[in-house]
């Protein structure tokens, strides 16, 4: 199907846009370079005609879905690594090639909290990796092991660390070549020299994170809050560091509580009036300040939510019990009296698992009606993601076993939810579903936002000129038809 | 001051309109009726000059604030009643004389949970009421007694009830007669026959609640859930009955949690999604449905927030122990399946007390983004609100005393927070700075929204020809200058 001048014209489509539209136009691509190009310079200046034009039916053509967050799939857990280095790399071709038929053409595997020693052992099989019929593997996401003991989730307890030597900390546990300061890490494409780690999720509260935050974000690291009980001002104070996302929101961390809306209520914050400094703190008595905190962290992460008093007083509850730092770590983080004060403020981008089971449809509306611009889908998948797999008991790891019941995954006997196996072209029907926002808008949040939060918008998620022709084919209800990696189509449904 | 045809005009000024923007334009007032009128037809096709112009030098001038929800002022409770009808009605003309200076033109004072024989001892005193100089009492919000005893607050836990009788229940507590059908509650001014019950606030949950629900509704009453630990489905039925408000937002209510998202959610709800039997309760199999949850409201209660887990899988908490219902209640509901997927839903209005102490700014412009036109700002005021009234320490009630530190009020010697003294207009500003906001839409939530709520939009809350001439001069940062009730000025701010 290959043509002299390599010039593919898609046709009869609707095209997202960056501000979540959809709009009738055509598409031009370059099939041999892989990207997309200008339509109006390529055929009124250059007066190219296209060898190939593809009729879509009226069907949406989207960029490549993006997911940010994937444990799995294909029965490829990227946390485990026996010792085999061509087995995992297998492994990761078999889930990059697979991906494709989920829409899904750009993934940052993540890698939850390791015994130490394994890290530089999987990080080299890590680096940015795409075949000419996979999709890409953008780096890794590293999920821990700087996180909350509280907040752990499925992370191995034994294995979490602080940062007391702060950045010193994080080069030790990823690798520093893997930190390393690289401005054009895409453009790098899989050589050996590419820097790896792309998302870091942590804990601003643990020791020694907040000091690192911005030499991570120096060096182009997405710095994510997550399995956190960070207060709303040790996150906020995070967030003028630099970090840039919210890790699953609502998922291992503070519920919203009014008067310490912490994590998620970044979502409401004003930029006018988010420095701790600011005029609200002065109508915060009642919320513990990093100054004058007296308790311990342990103490604190053993409480898992405010406790209503209740007993004289109209209407209201005590504060909830989140004091996460000793005085002491207080001015350790230079978080005293205006020194962050001048520090900008942008509200962070957060991932939302919308899978109809990780966060109730009303809580995602909620979300997402409060920031749009923010909002990412993640898969936040196991690797039991397949959308072949069929429904009933799997082997699980460690003896354990879990039933999979549509999308939901729970351990056998129990109903303890064991993480994701939705894929992302559903997670994009069900997001539209849930807030009634349209399939364009969407479609954005699986495409452009991810792209901005990796700075990554002109080359991934979008349908700019000069961006790579990595295409999904949607149906008006948002079904995966085609998939197209680089110019060149790589999954397409069968009829 | 008053002129042969009684023609007021305000000029030079700033006016709100109801989608929350601020027009520069004039506001002709007939003063000897007290209505606003359409000064197009005034001026122009009735040849009409005002015998008065008054030149408002650029300031805002806005429909007089509604306080929907205030226990008190002035050093008088509305919920204290010790047997002199005298005394009692001279602190009702108190409190409406007085609270004028905050540009509140409208009221409904709120009566805690009574011991049953005060109902309607007090109820008759409480009809709708105005003097010509003062604020409109228009009738009375009821919080308590039907409410649940675990979010309880300050209300006695001895006078709490359930609504077996259904509502019969309520006509026995609050007296057949102030629940009767009324169309025209307002027009009935101050007669004797004016109905007094406007708004109950509820516990959908109790027994016998859910199903008085509609019957309330058709009766002109706005039913407001409140002090409640509804899930998500009660809630959401509750809505759909007619439920129309929800009584001070975060306060005395589940914490928002993402898979039960309970009151709070509702403000995420979508409507083709909220009915109980909609398809996302496939989606929830971890959520108690109303059909099968087998346990009592007691033990729910006693359960404050949702535990983690947090042992074995990623990122995933157990669902919030909130069944509420007995699967037997679930029946008597009528939630069985099918029976209201055809019922029309709404959001509801929800009220929020915005003096930075009651809840986060964070947290306030979440819900607001969520959704702006429900949002109703109250005081939700205790008794000494007052903005003469120093700091210190003062006395309570039962030999308690509370120390009033500028907006907030603690029980002395304890951090625990005593109720509100924030003003409306104080109110109003804050809201502005909290969510960026402008003074117009602030405004809107404290005028127009409320008017919506009770049904008054013709008459309060608006600057419509034919509505009540209740206005305040408000200057460009939202400080009151002066208040109008049926266009006599009644206060002035001094020079």
């Amino acid at each position: 199907m290959s043509s002299p001048n390599g010039l593919v014209c898609f046709t009869n489509c609707l095209l997202p846009t960056e501000d979540g539209g959809l709009v009738q136009k055509d598409l031009w691509i370059d099939e041999r370079r892989g990207v997309i190009l200008d339509s109006q310079k390529t055929f009124f200046l250059r007066k190219e005609r296209p060898d190939r034009v593809i009729d879509l039916g009226g069907n949406i053509l989207s960029p490549g879905f993006i997911d940010i967050q994937i444990n799995g799939a294909y029965n490829f857990d990227f946390s485990v690594y026996d010792g085999d280095d061509e087995a995992y790399r297998a492994g990761l071709k078999r889930v990059a090639e697979s991906i494709v038929e989920t829409g899904v053409t750009s993934l940052l595997p993540t890698i939850i909290t390791q015994e130490r020693s394994l890290y530089p052992k999987i990080l080299h099989l890590l680096r940015p990796y795409s075949t000419p019929t996979s999709a890409t593997l953008l780096g890794w996401h590293a999920e821990g092991p700087f996180i909350q003991f509280a907040k752990r989730g499925a992370h191995a307890p034994q294995f979490l660390v602080s940062a007391k030597e702060e950045l010193k900390s994080f080069e030790e546990v990823y690798g520093k070549e893997n930190l390393a300061d690289s401005e054009d890490w895409l453009m790098a494409g899989d050589a050996q020299d590419a820097v790896g780690v792309r998302v870091i999720t942590a804990a601003p509260e643990v020791d020694g994170v907040m000091q690192s935050v911005e030499e991570l974000v120096k060096r182009g690291i997405v710095f994510s809050i997550g399995h956190s009980i960070a207060t709303t001002d040790i996150a906020t104070a995070a967030v003028q560091r630099g970090a840039r996302l919210i890790t699953h929101l609502f998922n291992a961390m503070p519920q919203l509580h009014h008067r310490d809306p912490s994590i998620i209520g970044l979502l409401g914050a004003s930029p006018h009036l988010s420095s701790p400094q600011s005029p609200t703190q002065s109508h915060f008595g009642a919320v513990a300040s990093l100054q004058r905190v007296p308790s311990l962290v342990r103490r604190a992460a053993a409480q898992e939510g405010p406790k209503a008093t209740s007993e004289a007083f109209d209407d209201v509850q005590t504060p909830p019990q989140t004091p996460v730092l000793r005085a002491q770590e207080g001015l350790e983080l230079g978080l005293q009296k205006g020194k962050v004060a001048d520090l900008a403020f942008e509200r962070p981008f957060y991932e939302l698992i919308v899978d109809g089971i990780h966060s109730h449809p009303n809580s995602v509306r909620l979300a997402y009606s409060a920031y749009p611009d923010g909002c990412i889908l993640i898969t936040d998948a196991m690797k039991i993601l397949d959308p072949k797999l069929k429904d009933g008991v799997h082997e699980w790891r460690d003896g354990k076993r879990f039933v999979k019941d549509g999308d939901k995954l729970y351990l056998e006997g129990t109903d303890t939810l064991a993480g994701s196996v939705v894929t992302l072209d559903k997670c994009v029907r069900n997001f539209s579903r849930f807030t009634g926002c349209s399939l364009g808008e969407a479609i954005k949040c699986a495409t452009y936002n991810p792209a901005r939060c990796l700075g990554l918008e002109h080359r991934k998620g979008t349908l700019r000129p000069g961006a790579d022709a990595d295409l999904v084919v949607l149906d008006r209800k948002g079904k995966v038809l085609s998939t197209w990696v680089k110019g060149k189509e790589v999954w397409r449904k069968e009829n």
